[in-house]
């Protein structure tokens, strides 16, 4: 009979699971289950213990709404989503924009406006303008780039954690010109603490972390033929900008307020400028191509429960 | 400014999870987000293929009831379950029955009978006696040790699975006697299916395992100053002895039923006998004392959904 102890357990259930059909899939649970023994055995993890992490994965999924996703809340403040961002830069075969977190408030049913417009409904704030260009990895404008824009409130909240559902504020889309060109009107990104009332708020306490993202805004920059780009611009200077709760600051997307800028098309507005790179579609270097977390939202509901 | 990218991001997050005040919290937090994001980086994980993660974790946590605990079906399965429970197993100072899966269908409000009663309420099928000493490392018997124990009915579910959790059926609770003996009659096991109408039968599906466990009978044993034994017994000869779905069957718990057997308290019925042998509970190997997984299921509902 085959022997389970603390070491031939991986092995009997690495057997098990050699019958897969799918070869990503088979690689892809072969080294988690590796990994996931190596650290219970690393830690010498107790019954009491696991049964604690048991319960609190219970509680992040439990927490998941139609319009609240814990799991990625979990995933960001692990890091995860941040080095799955990096590993999907690192793939692109030519020069883009760095990617940033998604994050858990992404809508795919932002409303449709045209260039200038503001995506201010409700909030009170510093208006500013936001204008660049979205381009190839050459620097040719890419026209009609589809970019989508989310940013929370002047109190640190999005739409979807203040009002119902039905209620947009601060979320939009815009075509790009000919020329690649976009401009439209938000607010002055603000810092926020990650929303600390559920399970994932309960690890940061027990971690004594603070919390807080430094101020930004999020993008999801598309068009035919190039890979979808998730990222999102910080601020100069932000007290939290290099102790990110989420990790998703990179050096890069750090841009800054102009007071006066005689390029904006709004001059009379403060501005942020900061031209886009997108790579193309195919991606060589791992013979699979860029994946599309807002597509793959847009099909599915991250959240199921009813 | 911090370079964050796909190897300096792992440092970054430990870091920030430096300044966790318990020190056990700290070691577990540090391991696994390590082990985490070595796999990641291992397989170069897509965001697409994150994505699936999410949602997969996420539709577990949803899947979780009062009643039905698919974390504990899905740490089952990765064989995540049985290795804590060999860690556990060899962190006793003495010699001890070896542990086997608690699963996701233990209660705590089990019907306590006499010795000699049947657990058997509503269920047909091969009634048999179970009966044994529990005893301490040296084999004296240990008066009054409370036995817990639950089976699957003939069709392989429990009584949670067929029933309003109202009805029990093949669940009971006994202290046994003055000299550690115990004896009461059961079903003759049978083995079944898991739970394949959740997220986790999806992965055992995608997987092409067979999602069998063979014939078993679980076992909770306790006594004052004792670490509290969470196991069960297996049959010999069960199909799937060697390939249990979630890793459950030890070699020493593998039993046989006796067609005629004189030593037993009911000799007119076939029996299973199996002495339990239980360790002290101070567990100098680790600093901690034992761990007790169904004194922790009492205090609080593993399932949190209203």
């Amino acid at each position: 009979m085959r022997v389970i102890n603390e070491t031939t357990i991986t092995d009997a259930a690495l057997d098990q699971m050699s019958s897969t059909p799918d070869p990503r899939l088979k690689q892809i649970m072969e080294s988690l289950v590796r990994h996931l023994h190596d650290f219970a055995r690393e830690v010498d993890l107790t019954p009491e213990e696991w049964l604690a992490g048991i319960k609190f994965l219970t509680s992040v999924g439990q927490t998941c709404t139609e319009h609240r996703q814990e799991f990625i809340l979990l995933s960001d403040t692990l890091g995860l989503s941040s080095l799955t961002n990096a590993l999907h830069d690192k793939r692109a075969t030519e020069a883009s924009t760095k990617s940033s977190l998604l994050g858990p408030f992404y809508r795919h049913d932002a409303p449709m406006m045209k260039l200038g417009d503001s995506i201010i409904s409700r909030s009170k704030g510093t208006e500013i303008v936001f204008y660049g260009k979205v381009t190839d990895a050459a620097g040719k404008g890419i026209p009609n780039a589809l970019v989508q824009i989310w940013e929370p409130d002047e109190t640190g909240n999005y739409d979807l954690q203040n009002h119902d559902p039905s209620i947009m504020d601060l979320r939009g889309c815009f075509h790009a010109d000919a020329e690649g060109g976009y401009y439209f009107r938000g607010l002055c990104p603000l810092g926020y603490m990650i929303p600390m009332d559920g399970p994932v708020g309960d690890m940061i306490r027990a971690q004594k972390r603070h919390g807080y993202r430094p101020a930004h805004i999020h993008f999801v920059i598309g068009a035919p033929g190039y890979r979808e780009l998730v990222t999102a611009l910080y601020i100069e200077g932000d007290a939290h900008i290099d102790s990110d709760t989420v990790f998703g600051v990179v050096e890069s997307l750090v841009t800054k307020v102009n007071k006066k800028d005689p390029d904006s098309p709004l001059p009379y507005l403060p501005s942020i400028r900061y031209d886009f790179q997108l790579a193309r579609e195919t991606d060589k270097a791992s013979g699979r191509v860029g994946a599309d977390p807002s597509q793959i939202l847009k099909k599915t509901p991250v959240a199921t429960k009813a």
